[in-house]
């Protein structure tokens, strides 16, 4: 194998196949990067749960391939010069790297024992630009469990029905809900992929409007972005029926500037070390919102200004749980929709059904 | 106790005291910040080694002191809007902290526990512009011994002598030496001071002409900011006579551009996991410099152009010892110059003597 790119070009793609290179194996040549040259040069990085392959424009002067260190390999060419990078495998898998007048001689492992990334089917197919889905794991990622005694939840479920498409993500306190409209096709699915996935996914993507193909099959899915592709396991069994579990009324129904009341939670959680021990009270009165929390080390009380519906009311919560959800919403203002003290609690941005999210309170002394 | 001051000018004092509190303590109230009102509105940080106190521009309304747990009162403040922020302090040591619609309530310590910053005999007195120290102790800091065996050798030198002030520091395999003028009241005195106490210091002077002044006894030294002061003990002992360990003369000298040098070494240094073990080996000849290092994991070799006077040489050092010394040279071009392959190479700034730099080679099989 002998080729010549830019550098630029080349460490674009290393980082990105780095992603599903592991650190922690027992198989040296699961720390590399698979390095091919056919008709285009190819890097690829695999995990066995998550597969990431790059094209990277080149210059091919001779095909063939070689497995490189991830670490290294990575180290070296981003400290290169902004010049032409030339890789040349030699005889006994020795790799030579050059750029001006820096030469590398690298041992390479022979590319015949990395692990292929599986073939998909092409069965169910769909478009989405790289902005709207990467706003979609960002909006649910967070709230997958981290618990591995139920793994289905660790990942989050895509569902395609009625022209929407769906990301959920539960984790036993709370569920995380962004919805799109699809793009016309009519296709009928679901699949639950792993969180770590989505959140290589998420990294990977960026802020614009091009688009990216997903194709699914019964066990693997792939998202392919042109230049690159990545192909993940699916997580096996039935998700949870997550359209039962949404309250369809509420009994207090407030509104508030986001920004503020996340300010307020956060202040009020720094008199806490331990976030799972305490809880941020709410009191909903006279078009007010006071946040409170006691601890051994103090207490704190917030005040907000509301728009109130309905009945008065005491609530608490996981501070944390809040947290997470107000800093993935961009809207000013949302909605909390309470059912009860001991009931589920929905929060929405005001303008927007699009993202929706369900907290559990936390039962109190004094409830 | 009750003052009211800037949320921004209050942080910035927290953040500067915060360097001299403690985090691992057995004494709770080491890990405490004192505040202090008296004409002025004091806070304080005291580890023992180094002691911190700046002012902090408030309305005081009453006199009197407190200690609040560094990192919790940080952190608070941090989070509260722009605004004004009260402090109030209440019986039993508990304290309000007010902004906006902000209400903290926590529990204080009594500072009456909490340790005075010694008193500084004001004998030996000089002013540096801030940036000027904050580059005397960037370009030296870094050569201070780690080793506690030989302790004074963990701080650096400062020595004022015939008008001219010097900071050194030696760990052993090398010295970093840079100079300035002194503002010509020849003094003569020489301290060491720790490197710890160094490193905070640097953390907080910023790279502007304003001056400041020092002071030092026979076991203290002061760094007089005129808002902030930091005392820090200073270490006892002899330290080296750094003068007789400089070589007179030179076999080979060298000019090379100090980043492409740097550059070079740092790429050569990637493959190497473990740069005690293996030395990049410098081969000067013709007017090129090759670099080069062999490890288990394959070979670089680096070319340069330089201007070069004197014998062709083969000399092998530890990469980040050179790294470490070429980091801090801002200027274009630097000159080394080579005793012989066994004995200590200068590296300083072509157009500068403020800094010199002297490095031990390693001995190789070759040699």
């Amino acid at each position: 194998m002998r080729v010549v790119c830019s550098k630029e070009n080349l460490l674009e793609g290393i980082s990105i196949v780095q992603k599903a290179v592991s650190s922690k194996t027992t198989l040296p040549i699961l720390e590399g990067i698979l390095l091919e040259a056919t008709d285009k040069f190819k890097l690829t990085g695999n995990d066995l749960e998550i597969g990431i392959e790059c094209l990277v424009e080149s210059d091919i002067q001779r095909t063939g391939s070689i497995v490189l260190n991830s670490r290294m390999f990575g180290d070296i060419v981003r400290r290169l010069p902004d010049s032409e990078v030339l890789i040349d495998v030699k005889e006994n898998n020795l790799v030579i790297i050059e750029c001006e007048n820096s030469h590398f001689e690298l041992k390479g492992i022979n590319a015949s024992g990395f692990p292929a990334i599986p073939e998909i089917s092409k069965e169910n197919t769909f478009k989405i630009s790289q902005k709207l889905l990467k706003d979609m794991i960002k909006q649910t990622l967070f709230a997958v469990s981290m618990d591995e005694n139920r793994p289905i939840l660790t990942g989050s479920l895509i569902e395609c029905k009625d022209n929407v498409l769906s990301f959920v993500s539960i984790d036993g306190y709370r569920m995380a809900l962004r919805s799109a409209a699809s793009n016309g096709e009519n296709l009928d699915f679901n699949v639950v992929v792993p969180g770590k996935t989505l959140g290589e996914i998420g990294k990977i993507l960026q802020p614009v409007e091009d688009e990216l193909t997903i194709y699914n099959s019964q066990n693997q899915i792939m998202f392919d972005m042109g230049n690159c592709r990545v192909v993940s396991r699916l997580l096996e069994g039935e998700y949870l029926n997550y359209r039962n579990l949404i309250p369809k009324d509420y009994e207090t129904k407030i509104i508030v500037n986001t920004k503020d009341l996340l300010s307020s939670v956060e202040r009020a959680s720094l008199i806490t070390m331990d976030e799972k021990k305490y809880s941020v009270k709410f009191k909903i009165d006279d078009e007010k919102m006071i946040i409170s929390l006691n601890t051994d080390i103090g207490a704190v009380r917030e005040e907000l200004n509301i728009e109130m519906t309905g009945e008065s009311m005491s609530i608490s919560f996981n501070p944390r749980y809040f947290i997470d959800a107000l800093k993935v919403i961009e809207e000013d203002t949302i909605e909390m929709r309470f059912t009860s003290n001991i009931g589920p609690c929905i929060i929405a941005p005001v303008d927007s059904n699009a993202f929706s999210y369900m907290i559990l309170p936390v039962r109190t002394r004094n409830d």
